[in-house]
């Protein structure tokens, strides 16, 4: 029995003609022309490319000031500066991580994004609240959106005694991933920061997630510490790093020898164009070599910047427009980080296109992949396991406090 | 007698609070709270941010395919190759340039521009059969937008004989400027091109806009010869320079030398903020020297690459998030190049938001300017002259062919 029955739809990847697309139990019942149109509710696709539901696999919910006044931009131009200016305001606003965190929850999902794997804050300072409210808010938002946490120690690791512990018991109470943050330019004892954070990962067999903003050679050799304890440890297809700056500024020998490493461990690397002449890792030739790639929004409308907008259409825009991508099968990579990519990091179960999979599918009016990526308009229709949770841009979902 | 009148809007530029705005005879006739009620039409801002008409003042309306199916990117990397690639499409496509452009300029107008400057190709193969088209379009839609034409010699000017007496004819006919393009790299005459060019611009007084994508040394000495050329025929204030990659790739004594220049002559500079890791001027920099800048789309969904979008306000977005941009006031410089900074290139009449001026107006929900530019949401309203021409996004213009 048919659910919801989308007419006249383009699936990705699945040739050019429009085809009905048939929905029942959360689950995709049937693609193809001509399905029986008796179902409860019938959504006119006119056309529109359907993908799968968007992932942002790189999020920072718990601290967004979305729903606030706007707050302009105040920190200095380092990643300490960053993280210190962003210490003062959360202190100073006194915002409930698990409100902050619906609120913008409720706008990726009108933009389309089915699963997001977020890292949150815990630290000495905040200790696990911030993880508990976004563990609340998950519980409350499980029909609309899937979340995994990373125990992210924003504020460093070795430098804050204490903060090891607090990850470990973060990951006892159901994170997903333990997270860690430049080991040499914020620890300056990455030894101690990686044998750390390995050794949770080794007794839990949970993920790991680190935000390596080192540049040049200081981010290199940080890759080959992943890379040998990755391999010490048997964790390989466990392990991810974020941003990796220093792959988009390495010579072309040595930037090789690491692109080997990560195919050997199955590590992923997280880019989403970071702005400015900031270098980011080469996504084709990384895609072309069989790296695992993802993207994500990083932190929206937060402190440490405003350009971030949380819609992961426009991101997959993004990830081209920095790489300089024009024709389609480039513009589809991007795509792909946006999707596939960042179910695969979180194991998103059913993830896909094919008859069977979970009803998590974006409705967006256009002709093939690339036309969307490239012109990224409102979605038409969001699709979370059978149930619509937005139609043209607009989330369904209650507003947060 | 109050034709329209917008209530609780904030207007950039003029304080945080929400205020009224009333329009009368297509300008704006009185902004400040509690303005009588009793127009005809009364439009409640919710607080949203009032802002004047976006100017795209770079594109190229003539050769869009806006409309037509997508058309994947097959272009070599060149320029050369990109102008070759389209002479190839648009002749097997055969598409009508008044169309297209009707096309792309209604979708335009739902994005808020009210004022386009357009280069329209002019050559041997094509004549004045862009041009005339244009014209014929811009006739059609004068109570929708403004449309400025740049006879554009898109595949060259010494190298294509019999290109320059078409420019001269197309200024004569009502072309606004006499373009050109790369006069080292595409013409390897130099000489010949820019004295032709200033030639057609001392007979006509009309402006010159030369695009210019020749980089590093052989751009700065193109803009040497574009300078003096300037001084010497006394054309200060009528030449502007779109693209001008060079200024971003220069060492600073070379390129202060090229601001004072610039400044002595007040020539414009135009970037879009190009895809890729290709070099762009400093915007911050040449801002705060007192250069003249503005903005435009460039290409929209053309031969020569898929992610322009029509969207200024969204370019804003793009030109800040290309210059790594994260405080307002950098933020606004974004938003004042793609306003101010093309109305005044384009000499439009009465631009601004005073009381007074015409009224070419955009809703957009957002507190701050730079809120606006960071979301760039979908516009809420578009004024053109008084007139409302696009709501919630859509355009309130009749589909073109
Ligand atoms: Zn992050
Ligand atoms: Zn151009």
């Amino acid at each position: 029995m048919t659910d919801l029955l989308l007419t006249g739809v383009r699936v990705w990847s699945n040739g050019d003609a429009a085809c009905d697309l048939a929905i029942a139990d959360g689950r995709i019942a049937a693609i193809g022309p001509g399905l029986s149109t008796d179902a409860p509710e019938v959504f006119d696709g006119r056309g529109c490319l359907v993908i799968p539901g968007l992932v942002d696999a790189h999020a920072h919910v718990d601290k967004t000031l979305w729903g606030t006044p706007w707050h302009p931009h105040q920190a200095g131009p380092s990643v300490l500066d960053k993280i210190e200016n962003e210490r003062r305001v959360l202190k100073t606003l006194g915002l409930s991580p698990e409100v902050q965190s619906a609120r913008l929850l409720r706008h990726m999902v009108a933009r389309g994004t089915t699963h997001v794997r977020t890292h949150v804050d815990i630290g000495p300072d905040v200790g696990l609240a911030h993880f508990h409210g976004v563990q609340a808010m998950r519980d409350s938002h499980r029909d609309w959106i899937d979340v995994e946490i990373v125990a992210f120690p924003q504020t460093g690791v070795m430098i804050r005694p204490g903060t090891l512990e607090l990850l470990e018991q973060a990951v006892r109470e159901g994170a997903e991933a333990v997270g860690g943050i430049d080991p040499v330019g914020i620890d300056r004892d990455p030894k101690g920061q990686l044998d750390g954070l390995f050794a949770i990962a080794e007794r839990h067999g949970c993920g790991i997630d680190i935000h390596l903003h080192d540049r040049g050679d200081m981010g290199a050799v940080t890759i080959d510490m992943i890379v040998e304890r990755t391999r010490a440890l048997g964790l390989a297809g466990k392990v991810a790093i974020s941003h990796a700056f220093c792959l988009g500024m390495l010579e072309p020998a040595r930037l090789d020898g690491l692109i080997e490493a990560l195919l050997e461990l199955d590590i992923a690397i997280m880019t989403h164009a970071p702005s400015g002449p900031t270098p980011f890792p080469p996504i084709r030739l990384l895609h072309d070599r069989g790296v695992r790639l993802f993207s994500g929004s990083d932190g929206v409308r937060d402190t440490w910047g405003p350009l971030n907008t949380g819609d992961m259409l426009e991101r997959a825009f993004l990830l081209a427009y920095r790489s300089g991508f024009r024709d389609d099968p480039s513009i589809e990579i991007a795509l792909r980080m946006a999707t596939y990519g960042g179910a695969a990091i979180m194991g998103a179960e059913g993830y896909g296109l094919t008859v069977g999979s979970a009803a998590d599918l974006v409705l967006v009016e256009a002709e093939t992949a690339a036309e969307a990526v490239a012109f990224h308009p409102p979605r038409r229709l969001v699709v979370k396991r059978g149930r619509v949770v937005a139609r043209d841009g607009r989330s369904l979902l209650p507003p947060a406090a």
